[in-house]
C-alpha cells in the first residue's frame, strides 16, 4: 500500500497517534474520514448497532481542544465497542432491554475513554453475546458470509477500516473466531486480567474481554492501558523467531478441521521452520479430551444463574437457548457442574506448564473459512478449550481458505504471559502476513 | 413476644406475607410502620445511605393496587439493599461516583423487584465494600460498637426492625460477620449460584451476594426466588437434629478466637449433643493452612485489575488501600497469584468431600463480639476460608459474649447444598435461639 495515498480511516491506532502528535491530522478530520468510510460501507457490512455521527464529531472537536500536554495515551484513536458505553443505548441485542440507556460506562470503556479514545459507537452482537442467530452484519470480504459472532460488528468494522480497534468478548470463541473470519488480529487476554465490570455476564467463569486490531502494535497499546503485566517484561528487540521453539497442537477438535485450516496449520508451521524456529507437534494428556464437554457444562450452568432475572421478568422475550439454560433442559446435576468446574481448574496449571516449555503453542483458530450465510456465526470448537483454561490467545491472520477467505492461526501462552504472547505474535504475524497469502488490510 | 402487640415493622417477611394475603394489612400501612420505626431509630443507628420516604409510599400504593392474582411471591415485603437499584443514587460510598444514578437494577434487585418487594432504600457500606474505614452506622444493640462491615447498614437495619430482609455481599466476611455482630441470620450462598450482575466487583473470584434476615424461613423465601437448588431436594419435615452428625471445626484462625466465640462454640456443640446429635471435632489437612494467605493473594490480585479504571480516572479520590491494590504494593507475582488461585481450586473438592460426610460443619463466625468503635468493622479471620472455598455458610445467632452482645456460629455445607444448609440452619437456629442466651428480635 502506498503510504502517501492513505486516507485517515485506513490508519492503525499507532499510525493515527503519530499524526495527532505531529499535528498533521486533527481528530475531527480523522473522525470525518472514518464517518465517510462508514457511510459508504454500512449498507454492505452493517457493523453498527448504534452510531451517532453528531456525537462522534462533538467528541472529536472536544478532543482537539485539549492541549497537547494534557492528552491521554490513546488521544483521538477511534474505538468501536461491543459493550455498554455512556450516552449510547445498550440493549444486549435483546428486546428486554429495549430503550435501556446505562449511565455508567463499562470499566473497559471508561478506561479507554479516560485514555482519550474517540468512541464511534456500538457494534452488533448476537443476543446477549450468545450463540443465538447472528445479527445482520456481513463479512466485509464476502457479503454472502458471516463475520462470525458474538462480536460480529466489532471484527467486521476493524477489518473494513471503519475503526482501527474494537472491543469484544469471548465466552466460547467470540473474539478469536471473528478475528480469523475477518482476517484481522484478535486478542483474548488471560481471564480476569482486565475488569469485566459493566459488561453483561454470560458465564462468570468463561467471559473474557477481547480486542480486535489490524496489527499487534495496536494490541500492545491496549495492553499498556490495561496494565497487562507478565512477571518478566519481554522486549520486542530481544525476541527472534530464529531459535524459538513452538508447539504445534491439533487438539481434540482436529477431526472438525476443514481444508483451509489444515492447509494454514501446515503452512504456518513450515513458515516458522523456514525462519529458523523449531516446531514440535505435541498432544495433550487424555484428561484434556473432556475439555469441550466441561466447557459446555460450565457455560450452561453459569448461564442458568445469569439469565434467571431476565427469565423471571420477561421469559417470553428471551431467546429459546437462554430459556433452556435457565430451565436446565440439559439436566446438568450440581455434581456434574462441580466436576466440570474442578476438572478444568485442575488442568489450568497443567496447560501452563506444558505451554511454558515453548515459545508459544500454534493451534487452529477456526474449523475453516467463514461459512456462507449469516444465521450461523461459525463453530467455536477450537476456542472453547482455551477460554475455559483462561490462557491468553492471539489470532494471527495470514492464510486463505479454498474460497480465498482469510484463515488465521491461534498462538497460545500460559496465563499471565500476555505481553510475551504479544511480542511473539508480532514477529509471527509479520512472517505470516508477508508469506502466508493473506495480508490484513488487503482488498480481500 | 406477644403476637397481638406486634407492630407491622416487627414482622418477618414470612409474617408480613400472611397479613398481605389475608387482607389484614396493606403494603402502605406496613411501609408507614417501617418508615416511622426508621425515623425513630435513624439517628441512633444510621443504617441508610439513601432512603426517600415518598418513593417508598409511592411504591407501596402501587403494590396495593395490584390485584391479588397478579401479585408476586414476595409481594409487599420490605427490602434493604446494599447494592445499586433503580431510581436511587449508587456511589459505592466513593467520591468518584458521587451523583451517579444507574438506570438498571442489579440483577438481584431486579429479580426481587419483579417478585414484588417494596424497596426501602440503600444501606451503608464501606468504600467499595472494602475493608476500609466503616461508615457512620452503629450497632443497634450498643451504639458504641460497630455493626461490622462491609454490609454494615443492611445487617443493622434488619437487626433493628427497620427491614425484615436485606442484601449484602461477601468478599472476606462482609455478610457473616455483620450477621453475628447484629445477632441475626446471614446467608452466603454458594459462589456464583446467584448472578452478581450489576453489583460492583471487588474480587471476581470471591465476591458473593449475601442475605440477612431475622429467621431462616425468610432466607428460604429468598432461596426460592433465586432458584437455589441442590441435587436432592431436602424437606424440613424429614430433618431432625437427633441422629445428625456435625463436624466441629476450629480452623487455623482459632488462636484469634476470643472468650465469646470460645464459649459459643462449646455451648453450641453441647446443645446439639443435648438434642441427640453427634458432634465430632475435626481438623483439616495441613494444606488448608495456606487458605488465609491464598485468600489474601486472590483478593489483592483480583482488586489490582478491578480498580484499575478508578485508579486511571481518579487516583486521588481512591482510598489508599485500593491504590495499593492497583500498584501491587504487596509485590504479588503472577506466579504467586496463580499458585493461590490453583491452590484454592484444588481444595474446593476436598472440602466438599469432607463437609459432605457430616450434616454440616459447625465453626466460628467471628473472633468475638462486635468490638467497640465504628472505624474498625472487625476481623474476617473465620470467614475468608469459606468465601474462597465457595461453599455456602449461614450465621446462626444464639449466644452472647462477655459484654452481652450477640455471637453467632457458622454452619457450612458443600457447594450447591444451599437448601440442605438452610434446612439444617432452621433446626439448629431454633435450639440456639431457645437455649443459647440470645434471641433474635430480643431487645438486646
Amino acid at each position: 500500500m502506498n503510504r502517501k495515498a492513505m486516507e485517515p480511516y485506513q490508519f492503525t491506532a499507532t499510525q493515527a497517534l503519530v499524526k495527532f502528535k505531529d499535528g498533521s491530522l486533527t481528530v475531527e478530520e480523522y473522525a470525518r474520514s472514518l464517518l465517510s468510510r462508514i457511510k459508504k460501507r454500512d449498507d454492505a457490512v452493517g457493523a453498527w448497532a448504534y452510531l451517532n455521527p453528531e456525537y462522534v464529531i462533538r467528541q472529536a472537536k472536544q478532543l482537539d481542544s485539549i492541549p497537547h500536554e494534557r492528552r491521554g495515551p490513546l488521544h483521538g484513536v477511534a474505538l468501536a465497542s461491543a459493550d455498554s458505553s455512556l450516552d449510547m443505548p445498550t440493549q444486549h441485542n435483546s428486546p428486554i432491554y429495549e430503550g435501556d440507556e446505562p449511565k455508567v460506562d463499562a470499566a473497559v470503556v471508561a478506561t479507554l475513554r479516560h485514555a482519550g479514545v474517540l468512541i464511534l459507537g456500538k457494534t452488533t452482537t448476537t443476543e446477549f453475546a450468545s450463540t443465538a442467530t447472528g445479527p445482520k452484519t456481513r463479512n466485509p470480504h464476502d457479503a454472502t458470509r458471516t463475520p462470525g459472532g458474538s462480536s460480529s460488528g466489532s471484527a467486521a468494522a476493524v477489518a473494513d477500516f471503519q475503526a482501527p480497534i474494537a472491543l469484544g468478548s469471548q465466552t466460547g470463541g467470540s473474539t478469536i473466531r471473528p478475528g480469523s473470519f475477518n482476517g484481522i488480529f484478535a486478542f483474548k487476554p488471560t481471564w480476569n486480567a482486565i475488569s469485566r465490570e459493566g459488561v453483561k455476564i454470560y458465564s462468570l467463569n468463561l467471559d473474557t474481554v477481547g480486542f480486535f486490531a489490524r496489527n499487534v502494535e495496536d494490541l500492545q497499546l491496549l495492553a499498556d492501558i490495561f496494565a497487562l503485566e507478565d512477571d518478566d517484561i519481554p522486549r520486542q528487540a530481544d525476541f527472534s523467531i530464529k531459535g524459538s521453539k513452538f508447539a504445534l497442537l491439533k487438539t481434540m477438535a482436529w477431526p472438525q478441521a476443514g481444508p483451509g485450516t489444515a492447509a494454514a496449520l501446515e503452512a504456518g508451521a513450515k513458515l516458522l521452520r523456514d525462519h529458523g524456529a523449531e516446531v514440535e507437534e505435541i498432544e495433550l494428556p487424555p484428561e484434556f479430551n473432556r475439555m469441550p464437554e466441561w466447557h459446555g457444562v460450565i457455560l450452561d450452568s453459569d448461564a442458568r444463574a445469569t439469565f434467571l432475572p431476565e427469565y423471571r421478568i420477561a421469559k417470553d422475550k428471551l431467546t429459546s437457548l437462554l430459556v433452556e439454560h435457565v430451565e436446565n433442559t440439559s439436566r446438568i446435576s450440581r455434581a456434574a457442574q462441580l466436576k466440570a468446574f474442578d476438572g478444568v481448574a485442575a488442568l489450568r496449571p497443567v496447560i501452563d506448564k506444558t505451554a511454558g516449555k515453548y515459545t508459544a503453542v500454534l493451534t487452529p483458530s477456526v474449523v475453516d473459512e467463514a461459512p456462507v450465510g449469516i444465521e450461523f456465526t461459525g463453530s467455536p470448537a477450537f476456542n472453547k478449550i482455551w477460554t475455559a483454561l483462561h490462557v491468553p490467545v492471539v489470532n494471527v491472520p495470514g492464510f486463505r481458505g479454498e474460497n480465498g477467505m482469510p484463515v488465521g492461526l491461534s498462538l497460545v501462552a500460559p496465563r499471565y504471559r500476555d505481553r510475551h504472547l504479544l511480542v511473539v505474535s508480532k514477529a509471527v504475524g509479520e512472517i505470516f502476513q508477508a508469506e502466508g497469502g493473506w495480508q490484513t488490510g488487503s482488498p480481500g
